[in-house]
């Protein structure tokens, strides 16, 4: 498994895309967003779900944390059965959401792989793609890395998604 | 779990959506278009990924095939950690795409419900959506109900999603 | 000119591509939808702009108007020079809105649609669509088609939308 | 007016939205691609529409060329009767294009705006982005500028979306 953690408009989503194109062996990708996806449109704004501010702030409630632990769950028995599978998530919990994963994943091996953006490049990123509260990147860039542990990092601030994902493949071997 | 299987337009992603509004407990819905969406796109259209053809035909082969089992393993896993999952398929394999849930999910409790359409209502509805391949609705209808055993079965043609959901929610009792 | 007018969720959409599909000469589709998508985004909650309340209720302001003013006069020109232009917008201001689009229409020949749908099964299809904010069915239904005059009225309760298209094409003649 | 001509994946879009939303006035964003929208889809892949090849080749018909001038004269119309406009094109036809636009703007004051990408960076922007025939950028970069004259032109191999429209912005001062 490859897991990637960062903010919003870091570009993951890109970087998974490129990832799922060089590699020679078809990975799966799953992600927060597909997560999000798969839930009743009812918790996308009640307490016990997530909501997202006019600040682009993101809170995320007991529902969710549940449905996410079981979600999470699933992905780790995907890979038991055999699928290479590409995570991207933003770890709101920072540290607290990789020892989520690692308790679930156990065994299986995993490349933890950060992807940085400059604050300021992805909060410009964020207005260019249109789809996203403005403020969301600001809101996670500082907290979504503390205290996690990497295998690789990359940097989308000068570095083009292809690129970061030719180096990810590279360290796979 | 909830399984829905029907043709294509025949109405399942409208009853799913339905069907977490109305039912009080947070549901997660899953299915094969979130699952098309994982794969990495040189999939669509490899001879061993999922080819759609100009006229409405859909074919997969090996990699998808392999890929969809481990899948289902991981769904299967997600509701045995305690996740209410709705699944929406389309049976191309009919009786034996349906074995192949029942081996997985094994001992978890199914309700599975088949989606009719009218074919020709289904080929309208086709043209209306504007996002499918005409043709995927009637060369789909025929096979995917064959042999396959359900609990409920609900009817598009002249009820709406809605309702339809509702009398599903009913008999989860 | 065909304009079509009607609540949303009443089907409009689903009746423009089957318009667009059963007519044998190409139409051009632009609308409400279409407009809103070339505003700038910060125009989607500011006052002069468009505000999408939370409970479907949808106010616009004097910018938002002032262009529209503008675009409504650009899509008169299209038909005026050759293009056969198929409408769908929702008459907010009612029969207001149909004086705005005869003024700037003049004397180009326009077929008046209106598109009803009852509120209830408009509200439910709202909640199977799953991107509005539920409650426009309800809040729109009961005034778009206040004293507006039309040359055909079609009903999407109980009719598929490639039979009302049908329906429309038979009237052009 | 302001119209930016650059190859598919140059990054036009984005620069559109970072101009609407850095100017202080409300602009209206059209383009190819909400045209292409607005055809018919039966015309996505007939002789007389518009063809996209597996390449990423792009050819279009004479029913296409027909309503394009019919929605360049709207356009055209737009901006008469008041509305700030965004256009964002790719000159298939280079200097013919720009001329057919010259043609239907006549006295409205525009400025020209060129979007260029280094083709291997664009085609990688291509797969990242991955709603787009792999192949479109590289066909499309070498022709869509020959001969076409410019007011101001952008690079975005290295210049962020958001960068290079506040030049734009800086230059109709």
């Amino acid at each position: 498994m490859i897991i990637l953690n960062g903010a919003s408009s870091s570009g993951k989503s890109g970087i998974v895309r490129c990832l799922q194109s060089v590699l020679p062996d078809p990975w799966l990708a799953f992600g927060c967003d597909s997560f999000v996806d798969a839930l009743p449109k009812k918790m996308w704004s009640s307490d016990g779900g997530i909501v997202f501010g006019d600040d682009g702030d993101v809170t995320v409630g007991e529902d969710f944390r549940t449905l996410e632990a079981a979600w999470t769950e699933g992905i780790a028995a995907m890979a038991r059965a055999g699928a290479r599978i590409i995570i991207d998530d933003v770890f709101l919990g920072a540290a607290a959401s990789q020892h989520r994963w690692r308790t679930a994943l156990a065994d299986l091996p995993v490349l933890w792989v950060a992807v940085h953006c400059d604050p300021a490049t992805a909060a410009g990123r964020e207005i260019a793609r249109g789809d996203r509260t403005p403020g969301m990147a600001a809101q996670q860039a500082p907290v979504v890395h503390t205290g996690v542990h990497y295998d690789l990092e990359v940097d989308t601030t000068h570095t083009e998604s292809l690129a970061c994902a030719r180096t990810i493949a590279a360290h796979l071997g």
